[in-house]
Parts: C-alpha cells; sequence; structure tokens
C-alpha cells in the first residue's frame, strides 16, 4: 500500500527569521518530521529499523524555496517515497500555501546502515518491497555525487563549532538540520540582510557527535552560489559538502 | 474581557533532546507562542505595541519541570495575565498532560520598553487596564531581584558564542531562548546525562544584538544548583543572571 503523509502547520514565531520569513532549519524540521510520520505508516519508522538494528542515514538533500512562507501563514507540507533501489530511497517534499502556490520543494536520497557493523548495508526486504505512490510527480533523481563534491574548496571563510547538546537527536547523532544551522551561521552579513536562500544542496558524509569540534568552511563560487564544507577538526574528515545559491531579497 | 489562551502540541521529534525528553528550548518556544496568541487577544500583541511605538521586554521567567513530556505526547499548554502594575504585568503558564498530569509550571514578568527612548515606561493606559481571569490561582509573584542577582559570581566554567543570525528574532533582538540555550550547553557533560534540569530561574538585564560576542558563565552553587551569567564580552555588562535547579534522572 501507498502513503503520501500530508500535514498543515501554521508558523509559529520562534519559527520565523528577523525578517518574519520563516527559517530554513524550521523548514527542514517540519519536513523531517513529516517523513517520520510517512515512514511510520510505511512500517519503516526510526523504531521499526532499530528493532532489527539498522537506522536511517540522510545522504542527499536539495532544497529549494520558491517564495518564503511567513510568519502566522498556513502551509501544507506533503511527502512520500518515489523510488527504492538496491541501495537508496528517495523521498520528495512539496510545501503549498493555503491557495496552492508552491513554496518550496525537496528531494532527498536515503541510505540504511547496520548499528552493529557502523556500515551501509543493501536496502533490507521490507523496505525494498515498499510501493511509492504512483499519482505523483517525482522530482528529478539527485546525482549521487554532485559536481561540488570534488571541487577543491580553498576557504575564504572558517569558523570553530562545538557539537552542543541540544544539537544531538535521539539516535545520539548531531541532527542533520544542526549542520545547516552552522552553514547559514557563517554567512557574511551583508548577504544575509540583503539576499535570501534559493536553493541548498547538501552531501552528507559523515556522523559527527557530541562535544566534537567542526569546522565550517566557505567560498565564495559566483555571485550567486556559495561552496560549503564541515569537517572534523582533529581527523580533517569531510562531515558536510554543500552548495547554497542566493537571490535579492523579494 | 478575560482570556484564558489553551493551546494542544503533539511533540514533534525535533522538540526532544537525545533522551527523548521536551528539550527546555523547545518547551520555552511554545510557551511564547502561546503568550503571543493570548496578547493578541487582549489587543497588547508585539504588533498593537510596535504601532505605539513600544515593545514588550521579558524581565524575569520562572520555569519548574515537574515531569518531562516526551516524543509524540500530547500536552496542553495554558496561559494568561495574571496581575497588572504600574510597571509590570505578570503571566503565568500551566502545561497538563492528556490525563490532567500537571508535567510543568512558569511564571513570568514582562515590562514595557518605549523603542524610541530604549527606556522602560509604566505600562500604557491600554495594557493597564486590561482584566485578568479570576477563575484562576496564580503562582506566587517572583521577586523582582532574586538574591543570586547579588551573589558574586566566580565562575568555574566560562565560554563564549557570537550571537548568530538564527538567534535574531522580529524586533531585532536575541531571542529570549536563545539564552537558554548557550546556558544549557555551558553544562559539563556528566550531569547532562545523569541528571535533568528541575528548575530554571532567570533575569533578563539587557538586550544583545546579532554578531555580539558574548561570554557564558556558570559557577557551582551545591550539588542541585548552578548559578549562571551571560555577559557582553566587550563592555562586561550582565545580560543574563541565572539559577538552575538538577535532580537525577527521573
Amino acid at each position: 500500500m501507498a502513503f503520501i503523509q500530508t500535514d498543515t502547520f501554521t508558523l509559529r514565531g520562534y519559527e520565523c527569521d528577523a525578517f518574519g520569513r520563516m527559517s530554513i532549519p524550521a523548514l527542514m524540521n517540519l519536513m523531517q518530521e513529516s517523513a517520520n510520520r510517512n515512514a511510520i505508516h510505511y512500517g519503516i519508522g526510526i523504531a521499526d529499523l532499530a528493532r532489527q538494528g539498522y537506522g536511517w542515514m540522510l545522504m542527499r538533500f536539495c532544497l529549494r524555496i520558491h517564495q518564503y512562507p511567513r510568519y502566522g501563514q498556513t502551509i501544507q507540507l506533503t511527502t512520500y517515497p518515489t523510488i527504492v533501489e538496491k541501495y537508496f530511497i528517495y523521498r520528495d517534499f512539496r510545501v503549498l500555501a493555503e491557495d496552492g502556490t508552491l513554496l518550496a520543494d525537496a528531494t532527498s536520497t536515503w541510505l540504511v546502515f547496520d548499528m552493529e557493523k557502523r556500515s551501509m548495508v543493501p536496502l533490507p526486504g521490507f523496505i525494498r518491497s515498499l510501493s511509492p505512490p504512483v499519482n505523483v510527480d517525482p522530482l528529478p533523481k539527485l546525482p549521487l555525487k554532485p559536481d561540488f563534491q570534488t571541487t577543491i574548496i580553498e576557504p575564504t571563510d572558517t569558523k570553530s563549532v562545538e557539537v552542543g547538546w541540544l544539537s544531538i537527536d535521539q539516535n545520539q547523532h548531531v541532527n542533520n538540520v544542526a549542520y545547516v544551522q552552522w552553514l547559514l551561521e557563517s554567512i557574511d552579513t551583508e548577504r544575509l540582510q540583503t539576499w535570501e536562500l534559493a536553493e541548498i544542496d547538501l552531501v552528507y558524509r559523515t556522523e559527527s557527535h557530541w562535544q566534537d569540534w567542526l569546522q565550517v568552511q566557505s567560498m565564495t563560487e559566483t555571485r550567486e552560489s556559495i561552496l560549503h564544507r564541515i569537517i572534523h577538526r582533529e581527523s580533517g574528515k569531510d562531515m558536510l559538502l554543500a552548495r547554497s545559491r542566493w537571490r535579492i531579497n523579494q
């Protein structure tokens, strides 16, 4: 059986930024929440996987914001799996205004890891056999390895952050949204005040843990785009690679 | 006319900490949201004050958690003003489980500042004249100046934080909850893992702004309590003073 998850959210004050626009972390948090609920309907929720010694890992996430929802606005968030392969499962998200205007969409790629072996495994049968909905129009499949993953970053800006207690989720890992918070907080003043994020394309590489020290690097690529890398300060390992695209405030 | 605000919230995954307990910032965010809604009913919302050149400022907040709500649980949050004085207005909060168990409560003291003069003013007439509900049992009034406000803190731990973009609210100030996040993230590892916060009593002193550097200081007072101070690094001014009380994980 196929399930499409639809949730309605009215934006709360603390979900908005200094301009009254929905903040990116708040939007990603709601997407994650709806994805969890959809996964539970499919019998592939975090708890379902944990019982069999597995965990979900987000590998790719690409979010496009066409028009920012604002404080007090009610949005409709829809999510569903689109494609199931041997190693990867793809999930789309759409955010609509009450009048049906498309405000944002996102697509994502997930894999399963074996908690004991601490490594990626082929999707177990009970995930592999699920039926994505057929009456949807999937977004283009994300490349597993986007071009910016292999670009050498010569950082023009570097910040250090320590992974704090409030960034750790129930899996004892840094939650996926925390990296995006750190990345956004490393953006320069002028851009944050006069531009807005139009798209963010993310590659999650390795997990980090409570009290790890990370380095948040960024490099201006073009006037409209920035490359980002978050590395583990001690080991130098990549945690996250990303490209953000910007447009003048609408 | 008197208004009691009652909201029902079902805890989302990202509102919970590594132990699946509701996080303190998430709880305070919801309290703030319900308070905003109640203020709007009274005609004293942020926008109502801004139109007349005024702004709200939180001066005191004391939160007690009797039992932590958990992931997926539905809570009922109630808030209302309790006392209106010449300079201060008091507001209580109660959080109940579906079976009526009291999970948390809080009391708070607010003042009004004149945005042009950047100083506190007596409550304007339209606030002064409001009617708090009569059929409620107010929590004891918070002292304006608790004992820990004048205790000299010899910090046993100090951390520096830069005020990031995502901590700024629509008033262009650091939101009240951000300070509590910084304070909690400065707590030592062992306490965060084996104890839980039972009470936090806060005195907000001065505002800080985007890109300010703050110092988060703490000093163990007793086995069960910690004193906290957040100062502006450059000016040395106090931003926040607090006492947190802890108990072994329940």
